[in-house]
C-alpha cells in the first residue's frame, strides 16, 4: 500500500504546522508516555506547530474515562512539561484527547478502536492521515500491527506512519523476524523506528557542522584526527528495569543502536543532497566499512565491564547482583568500551572509541575528536602541548568547544591551552522526542532508523555477543561512581592514547602547560 | 665589534630575570618615554623581572636636578601606569633613575654622558651592558649614534645595543641612508628597529596560533582561504603630529611598517626552528613574494583617502586640511586600502586586504581570515550562509574568534551563525612596550624589524607614494567617523568580497540565515 509522501515537499525544513492527522498511541499510560511523548505533544501545542486539526486517542489495557485519562495527561505535563503548562493552553489541548481501553490480544478491542477513531476523524473533519505509536513492550509490536491491519485501522484513504521505540530485536535473526512481520501491514518508508539519540540537538548539528562549514571538512579525516572518542555515561543503575536490561545489556541497549548512530553521524561521507535517503545511504556505507570483530579480536577490541558497588554522590549503591531483580550470578554487561575501525579511505587508521556503562562517575554524552600531535619541534619540542580537540556536548551541556593552543598573555612566553565555544542553555532546547515527534508527523524520516542500519548493527554487535555469552570476554567489575573497569584505560593505553576528560571531569593531567619562547640565536 | 648574544641563551624565553643593564634613554622627558616607557619599565620592575642590578639613564636637553626628574617620572607613572603605583615599589625604582642633560650636537655633553654612566656602573657594580634607546626625532639617530662612538660609549667591554623607534627613513633611499650610518657603529644584530605593533599580545600569538595547532594549518592556505583583511583604523585625527605626519601620511605612517608586520605574520611559511633568525628569513620571504605594484596597477589596487569634516562619537570635528598645521591644499593620504597579493604557492590567487586610516568610525586592529564559500548544496543552496572567519582580534579586544555555521536549537531546522572565542581582558595583558622593552634587554629581536624588511618594505611602498606624488590615484574624501571612502569597499566588491564588520560593527547583512532542514524525498 505505497503512500506518496511528496505531497508535504511543500512544508519541508519549516516550523509551519504539522498536517492534520490523528495520533494513536499505544501506552498511552506508561512511563515513557507520561515523561516524553505528552510533553513533547504539548510543547509542540504551545509552540502552534501542531495543526489546528489534530487528534491524540490514547489507548491502553486500563479502563478509563475520558475525564480521567484527560486529568492523568495533566499531571503528567505537571511533572514533566519542558516549560509551565498554561491553562488556557491545557483547557484547548486537552479537547483533542482522546482514550480508548484496548486489550492488544482482543480484536473486538481494535474493532472498537476503529470505530472511535473513525468516529473522531469524522467530528472533527479529520483527513485519514494516522500516526501509529507503539510505545510498549516490543514482544507486542508484531502483534498489534497485525490487529491495526486487521481491524482496517492501517487502511487510511490518506497516509499511514508506524513509530516504534527500540530495541527492535536482540539480534539479526529477531530483528529481521520483526522486521518481516511489520513489512506485512508497512512499508519501510511508513516505519520510523526511533532512536532518541538522533533527537538530540546536538546530534542533529553534527551534521551541520560538518556540512554548513568549510572550515571542517579539510581537517576531518586521517590526515588530521588521531582518534574518535564517544562517550555516553549514566549514573544511575538498573533501576526497576532489571527484567529487561539483564536480558540485553549495555551491548544491545547502547551500543547497537545509539552508539553507532552517533559514530555514524562523526563518520559518514557527505551526501549527494541533503535529503532523507541520500543521507542515510551513507550512513549505511559507514555500518558496510566497520570492521567486524570476531574471534580473537573482541577480547583485544572490546572492554566488557559490571559495576560493583561504590558511590553515587556520597551514597553508597549496591553492586548490579545486588540489585532487585537481577540474578546474583548475572554476568549482564552494565559497561562496554571498545576500539572501532572503519575500514575506508577517510578513516583507515584512526580508532574511534566507544564506552558506554552504568553507575559511572557523572551522567554525560560527549563526542571528542582529537587531532593529530604536534610535532616535537616550535613550542612542542618536549611534547608537553595537548593535541587540538574539537568537543561536541551532547549532554547535558550543549555546545560545541575547541581546545587549542595560545600563548599567555605576558612576556613568558608560555603557550597554554584555552578553549574556544559555543553553547546554548539546555532548558531553552527542545527535548528529542519534541523534534522527533515533529519529524515523524512530518513524514521526515532522515533522523529514524532504516532497517539496513538495523539489520548492519546487529551483524556487528551479534558475534561480539557471543563472545561475551561464551564468556570469552573477561568481565571486570568497576566500582559504582567510577569512570569504568580500568580495561577501559587499558585499551587507549594500548595506541598511546587515553580517554580525555569530559565536561565537569577534573583532567587527569595539568592544564597549564609552560613554555619556552624564542631560544636566542 | 662583534658581541655574542649566546651567553643568555640559558634564560630563553622565560620570565627570569633580565641581565644587569644601563639603560640609557634619549628623549627621557618626551611623550613616548612618559607614556610607554617608563610605565613599561615599571611594569617589568613590580612583576620581578628587571635584575637587581640595573639604572636608567635618561637623557633630554633641558637641565633637570635628578629629583626633579624622578618627580617627572613618577607623575608620568601616576597618569600612565597600568597598576596602581605602589609606593615602596616606586621608591625603589626611583633608586634606578638618573638623569644626564645632552644636548645632541654638543661631544661635551656625550663625554659627561659616558663619565655619568661608567660612573653608576662604578658605583653599583654594572658590567659594561647597554641599551640605548633613541625615543627621539629621527633626523637625530644617525648623529646620536656617532656621538656615542665618539664619546666611547660604544666601546662597552660588555654588549650593547640600540633600540630606535620609527619611522626607519622615508624611502629606501633615506633609510639606506640611515642605516649605513648606524651600521658604522652597530652591527646589524645590535639594531633593534621597534615596530610595536609587533609587541601587541595578539600580533605575537599569531605564530603560537599557527604553530602550537594542528587544526589551523591545514586549512592556512588557498585551498582553504577565500581572503585575508587587516584593518587597523583610528578615532584621531592628526592631533599635534601635522609636521610630521603631512609629510609622511598614512602609507609611510602605517602601510610600511605596521601593515606589512601584520600581513607577514599571518603569511609566513613555518621557520624551520622557532628562531629567531629562522622567523624573520621567513617574514622576508614573504615580502620578496609580495607583488610589487607600479604604474597603472597602483591606482587598481590601492585607494588612497583623506578625511573630510564629520563627525567623531557625536563631536563635529574638521577636515584634515583645516587641521592647525596642515596645508589647506594638503593631499597627504590620512586613509589607504589596498588589495596585495602573495605570489608564492600558498597564497596564490587569495587577495589580502589591507585598510588604516585616522578619524574613522571605530579605533580597532582586526585580522580576519575569511574562509571559502561553502558550495552551493546542502544549507546553503540560495548562497546565503555566511563562510567562516577567523578573526584575530588585536585592539581593543584581545583574543580569537571563530564564526561557524550551526543549527539553531528547534525543531525548524534553521542553521544561524554563531562565534566561538576565547578572550582575554586587555587590562590584564602587558602594553606592547613591556613585552618589547623586555626582549629587547633580553637580546631577543624577533619581535623587531631587521634590515632587510626595512628595505624590502620600502621597496614595495615606494612605487605606491610615487604614484600618490603624481595624483595618478584620485584622493577620495570621506567624513570623519566613517569606514573611509566608497571607493575602499569598490575594491572588494570588484572581487565579490566585502569588508567583514569588525567588532562592534553593525553588520551589514542580517546575521540570523534561515535554511530549510531536510527537504523529504
Amino acid at each position: 500500500m505505497p503512500r506518496t509522501e511528496l505531497s508535504h515537499a511543500t512544508m519541508f525544513g519549516t516550523a509551519h504546522a504539522l498536517p492534520p492527522h490523528t495520533f494513536i498511541m499505544f501506552g498511552a499510560t506508561g512511563d515513557l508516555a507520561r515523561r516524553k511523548l505528552f510533553p513533547a505533544l504539548f510543547a509542540l501545542y504551545q509552540n502552534g506547530q501542531l495543526p489546528a486539526q489534530f487528534a491524540v486517542m490514547g489507548t491502553a489495557r486500563t479502563p478509563y474515562t475520558l475525564p480521567a485519562f484527560r486529568a492523568d495527561v495533566r499531571a503528567a505535563l505537571e511533572s514533566f512539561a519542558r516549560c509551565p503548562v498554561d491553562a488556557d493552553a491545557w483547557a484547548d489541548f486537552a479537547e483533542h484527547l482522546f482514550y480508548c481501553p484496548v486489550d492488544v490480544r482482543s480484536p473486538e478491542d481494535f474493532s472498537r478502536l476503529r470505530e472511535a477513531v473513525t468516529d473522531i476523524e469524522r467530528r472533527f473533519d479529520l483527513p485519514e492521515q494516522r500516526v501509529f505509536y507503539l510505545a510498549m513492550a516490543p514482544e507486542l509490536f508484531a502483534d498489534v500491527v497485525i490487529q491495526l491491519q486487521g481491524c482496517g485501522l492501517t487502511a487510511a484513504r490518506g497516509w499511514r506512519r508506524l513509530i516504534i521505540e527500540k530495541p527492535f530485536g536482540r539480534d539479526l535473526a529477531s530483528a529481521e523476524r520483526l522486521n518481516d512481520q511489520l513489512q506485512q501491514v508497512f512499508e519501510e518508508a511508513e516505519i520510523y523506528r526511533i532512536d532518541h539519540y538522533l533527537g538530540k540537538e546536538m546530534v542533529q548539528n553534527i551534521e551541520v557542522l560538518r556540512f554548513a562549514n568549510s572550515i571542517f571538512e579539510p581537517v576531518w579525516d586521517n590526515r588530521s584526527i588521531q582518534n574518535v572518542q564517544i562517550t555516553s555515561s549514566e549514573t544511575v543503575g538498573v533501576e526497576e528495569r532489571a527484567g529487561y536490561y539483564d536480558q540485553a545489556g549495555a551491548l544491545r541497549d547502547m551500543v547497537q543502536n545509539h552508539m553507532l548512530q552517533m559514530v555514524m553521524m562523526v563518520a559518514m561521507e557527505p551526501p549527494s543532497r541533503l535529503k532523507t535517503e541520500a543521507i542515510r545511504d551513507e550512513k549505511v556505507k559507514v555500518l558496510r566499512s566497520l570492521r567486524r570483530l570476531s574471534g580473537a579480536e573482541v577480547a583485544s577490541h572490546v572492554v566488557r565491564g559490571q559495576y560493583a558497588s561504590g558511590q553515587i554522590a556520597g551514597q553508597a549503591v549496591p553492586g548490579y547482583c545486588s540489585e532487585p531483580g537481577v540474578p546474583a550470578d548475572s554476568r549482564t554487561e552494565t559497561f562496554v568500551a571498545a576500539r572501532l575501525w572503519i575500514d575506508n579511505f577517510r578513516w583507515a587508521g584512526v580508532p574511534f572509541y566507544i564506552r558506554t556503562g552504568k553507575r559511572m562517575a557523572a551522567k554525560v554524552t560527549e563526542i571528542v575528536i582529537q587531532f593529530k600531535e604536534l610535532p616535537r619541534m616550535y613550542f612542542n619540542q618536549t611534547g608537553q602541548l595537548l593535541p587540538n580537540r574539537l568537543v561536541i556536548h551532547v549532554h547535558p551541556e550543549e555546545g560545541i568547544s575547541i581546545q587549542v593552543n595560545a600563548k599567555r598573555p605576558g612576556t613568558d612566553g608560555a603557550v597554554v591551552p584555552v578553549a574556544m565555544e559555543f553553547g546554548q542553555a539546555p532548558d531553552n532546547s527542545p527535548e528529542a522526542y519534541e523534534r522527533l515527534l515533529y519529524d515523524g508527523i512530518r513524514g521526515d524520516s532522515t533522523f529514524f532508523t532504516r532497517w539496513d542500519e538495523v539489520s548492519l548493527a546487529w551483524k556487528f554487535v551479534d558475534p561480539i555477543a557471543e563472545s561475551f555469552r561464551m564468556n570469552r570476554v573477561p568481565l571486570a567489575l568497576y566500582p559504582a561512581g567510577s569512570w569504568g573497569p580500568a580495561a577501559s584505560d587499558q585499551l587507549l593505553a594500548a595506541d598511546d592514547a587515553r580517554w580525555w576528560p569530559l565536561t565537569g571531569q577534573a583532567p587527569a593531567i595539568p592544564e597549564q602547560v609552560h613554555q619556552a619562547g624564542h631560544p636566542l640565536d
